[in-house]
């Protein structure tokens, strides 16, 4: 498999393996009558370096990893077109790995990944993630930047959104609309991204003089059938008048219990969700969203990525914050 | 970076690197004593290969590339996941290209890819792609398999649905449903994916005694805003009583179009198209969709490449043809 290789070319040209593999190196050893020869047949027939061989010599894959719970979550695979897009002027090819929430595979992926297969990594963490001392191991070995599921007790350069005034500020605008009673759907409890967002709806209904009821604070058990049943119940038990879900994949089961309860979104029910569904607008009826810069988000990580690789980046616990924007739609009373 | 490699190794267990390679490849040249003292202390250093000088002795990559249009579509990430399902019980990584429907770039990755990154390819190949020598070339050189959107002029190892019966039977659909001036938005032209389902919606008019006209079929022109105006003029020039979008990506700027010209789903225009989104019976109306079985395409796609590589997959010319489901819902009347 594979087009000419050294030895091929070597033979072809009447030389020695070294005196090719020096002179497409442009060593000042060899003549450049004999570089341009070579140079000039090596493009003829295609040769192009084996990367195997070539990483050995240069220490450098020109490969990233991103590590991300799901693919079909549209805020990560808008997320992965940012970082490819600076991945791509950088010439380095982007290897991606889903956890599927799943800890151990993640902690897994990332030892195999020290092995010498990539220069460094970009990752959202697992929810399910506990052991920091793993991930302290893999940040001592390999460059790393976290970006939006970030672990408080990881010291590493993380891009994260605002995410507590994002639930304080769709908290108080469910106030606005009227809403006592709000529900919250959390997810994510595990990670500082998740206690974020739960401490601004907290924070909200305090500034506001409402009693935080524990009784309409809900879990995401990560399995959609579950969610959607729990939900219902909650619906029925607490009768809430608005609900905030704290992650994408809330959204559409809230959606759901409410037609099966043949609940009116949103005259009997007021529905915000993080989400950056591409389809939002378009839903019955259209969802108000808090949503997050995935794109940008993707391209500033994997800058900083690159910034620390080309040791241009000099603050290893440094954070960047973006913005994420609340947009209201009929789901809220629009 | 890394951990401990084989020279450190060697000198903590005050033997020739030469030996310690060869106890870790169980020689027979070894002594079992040996063997277990360098595999205990390997295992204690928490040792591991460098993959780049494994990859050079062992000629394996064990790593496959997914060439794909694009992450945000549905269908795509949908089928990436089957991927990986196979990939994972064969303990390879898969490394993820977006074409973003540029057939220049499509065969950029395919030639980098053949100086001995993976070990084989699957590829569903950009919208534009027209040279079919780069990829005969690059299939004579490395195992590819090509699923959903296929070429052919190439001949090679095919996953694909049944395109021309998807239209066919969606066109019926909508003629049973009352309609008449079915509108046709034609994408993949260069592909016989696209062709196979042109065909079959020209099919269905013929076999109903409806004849086919060229004003009711517009061509994908791959920018959305500019689909969005075409669908518009289309809308007013002609007055379709249904459209039938052969894309997912051109379902909702119909929805767009509609909502701006008042026209009311399905009163006034009936839509179905092909579609994976998992929000389509959410939308308003909830949306008929002719959907592929994406994950298990890219289940079977991945387990084909497979059998190649371990060689026992014995058609160069295979096609397997998986089935798509038509989902009747309230934008074709319901």
């Amino acid at each position: 498999m594979g087009n000419i290789n050294l030895k091929e070319l070597a033979l072809a040209l009447n030389l020695s393996t070294a005196t090719v593999s020096r002179a497409l190196r442009d060593s000042h050893e060899i003549s450049p009558e004999t570089k341009k020869k070579v140079l000039e047949l090596a493009k003829k027939l295609n040769y192009e370096p084996n990367p195997a061989a070539s990483n050995l010599r240069s220490n450098k894959t020109k490969t990233i990893a991103v590590i991300i719970p799901e693919i079909t979550n549209n805020f990560f695979s808008q997320a992965i077109n940012g970082i490819e897009e600076i991945a791509r002027t950088h010439d380095y090819h982007v290897l991606i790995y889903q956890t599927h929430e799943n800890s151990e595979l993640e902690i897994a992926f990332m030892r195999r990944l020290l092995s010498g297969r990539v220069d460094g990594i970009l990752i959202s963490v697992a929810s399910e993630t506990n052991n920091n001392q793993d991930f302290k191991d893999i940040i001592n070995q390999l460059p790393v930047v976290f970006f939006d599921r970030v672990n408080e007790n990881i010291d590493a350069v993380k891009v994260t959104t605002d995410d507590y005034e994002s639930t304080y500020n769709a908290t108080c605008h469910l106030i606005e609309r009227g809403c006592r009673k709000i529900a919250y759907l959390m997810a994510l409890n595990n990670l500082s991204t998740g206690k974020k967002r739960f401490e601004g709806y907290r924070a909200a209904l305090t500034d506001n003089s409402i009693a935080i009821n524990e009784a309409l604070i809900l879990t995401d058990s990560n399995n959609e059938d579950e969610n959607c049943a729990q939900i219902k119940k909650l619906l029925v038990n607490e009768q809430p008048d608005s609900i905030i879900t704290s992650i994408e994949n809330l959204a559409l089961p809230c959606y759901y219990a409410c037609k099966d309860l043949n609940l009116n979104i949103p005259r009997d029910i007021k529905i915000i969700s993080f989400s950056n569904l591409k389809t939002a607008p378009l839903l019955n009826p259209s969802l108000s969203t808090i949503t997050q810069p995935a794109f940008e988000m993707g391209k500033e990580a994997a800058s900083i990525l690159f910034k620390i690789l080309n040791k241009k980046y000099f603050e290893p616990n440094g954070t960047l914050i973006l913005k994420s924007t609340i947009i209201k739609r009929e789901s809220t009373g629009f």
